[in-house]
C-alpha cells in the first residue's frame, strides 16, 4: 500500500467516492506537472454537510468540518486521476470560498479545516499557499467551496 | 484555415475583437506552456450583455449567455496572443464569478455557458477543471466574470 | 545590489518584513518555475491599513493604497523565498478581492494599486493577467486581499 494510503489509515480516514461535478466540467485536469482540482463542495454520501451562511446559521466549527470534507473529496478526485496519492509531490495552492454572513471575517479559521488536514496527511509536502475569502452565495447553498493546485512528480 | 477556426465557422461563431482590459493590466500572459487569460466581462461591441444581480434583475438564461460571451472574448484574446487557436492543447481551468442576489445558488448553471461552449469548440481538449462562486459585486456592474488557464503546445 | 532592489530604492520603497500567514498555511510555494504567493492583506507594521467595505466606509483612494501595500507584502514574501527579486522573470497573474459595499463596482480602480506598482517596479516583466472581483467579506475585515502567480527564472 502507498505511503499516503498508509497515513490515511493511521489517521482513521477513508476517502469518499469522488464526487461528480455538478455541471459541464470535470473533477480535475492533470497538465504537465500540475493537477488543477475543481472547486469541491462539502458533499458526503450525496448530501451537503453544511449549507447557509457562516456566522449566521452555521458555526465556525461546522464550517471547518465542511472545509475538511471538501479536502477529502479533492483527494478522492486526485486518487482517481493519478491512480496513487504518492505521486503528489506538493500541495501548491488552496483557494477557499466561505459563504459569509454580514460581519463575518473569520474565513481563515474555516479554511484551516482544509489546511490542517493537508498538513496531517502530507507533512512538509502539504504546506501550501492559500487565498481564503468570503462570498455572499455558493453553489447549492453550500457553506464552503475549496479548490486546489497540486504538484505531481514525473 | 486552422481546425479550431473551422470549428468556429461550423458553429456559426465569429470571434469579437479582443476586448481591452478595463485597467492597468494586460489581457493574457503566456508563460512556459500556460496561458493565463484575465477575467473577462460579457462585453459585446463595447456594451455589457448583462448587468446586475442574477436571481433578481437577471435570469439564469441571460447570465448563461453572458458567460458564453466572456468565453468568446477570452478566445479572441488567446488568438491575439498565440496567433492560432490550434496551439491550444487543453483548457485547464475556468474560474467563474457570478454577481448573485441573496438566495441565488445556481452559479453552476450560469458558468455552464462558458463550459458548454468550450466543449462544443474544443471537444476533449475543452474538458476543464472549474470553480464557480457567487459574489455580491463585479466590475462595471457586470453579471458575470470568467477567467481561464489554458495549456499551450510547444 | 540587485536591479530590482535598486529600482525599489529609486522609487523610495522599502519592503516590509514579510507578514506571517494568519492561519495554517505558508506565505508562498515555489514549484517548478512558478511562485504562488498566498493572498496578502494590507498589513503594515502589524496593523491593517484599511478595514471595512469600499464604497461605504472606505474610499477608492484608501483601498488603492491598501492594494499597493498587499503588493509590497507579496514582494517581501517573494524575496524571502527566492533570496533575490531579480530571479523574478514575470509577474503572471494578480487575483484581487475587494470588500465591496452594495452598488460598488469600481474594483478595477482599487486593484490598480497592485498593478500600477508592479509596472513601476518591474516594467515589461510586471505586465500581468488579472482578475478583480467584489466580495462581501474578507479575513480580519480587510478591505482588500491580493494573491499572485509569479514566473521564476531557472
Amino acid at each position: 500500500m502507498g505511503k499516503i494510503a498508509d497515513r490515511l489509515n493511521e489517521l482513521g480516514l477513508t476517502l469518499p467516492a469522488a464526487p461528480k461535478p455538478v455541471a459541464a466540467y470535470i473533477p480535475a485536469v492533470h497538465y504537465g506537472n500540475l493537477l488543477f482540482v475543481s472547486g469541491q463542495l462539502p458533499l458526503k454520501d450525496g448530501q451537503l454537510l453544511s449549507t447557509g451562511k457562516v456566522g449566521e446559521v452555521v458555526s465556525i466549527e461546522d464550517a471547518y468540518a465542511a472545509a475538511r470534507q471538501c479536502t477529502l473529496n479533492a483527494l478522492s478526485v486526485a486518487q482517481d486521476v493519478l491512480g496513487d496519492l504518492d505521486r503528489i509531490d506538493r500541495i501548491i495552492r488552496v483557494g477557499g470560498f466561505v459563504q459569509s454572513a454580514n460581519g463575518f471575517s473569520d474565513q481563515p479559521k474555516v479554511i484551516n479545516g482544509a489546511s490542517e488536514l493537508l498538513g496531517e496527511i502530507f507533512g512538509e509536502k502539504g504546506r501550501h499557499a492559500r487565498a481564503a475569502v468570503g462570498v455572499n452565495e455558493l453553489p447549492l447553498n453550500a457553506s464552503v467551496e475549496v479548490e486546489f493546485v497540486i504538484g505531481v512528480a514525473d
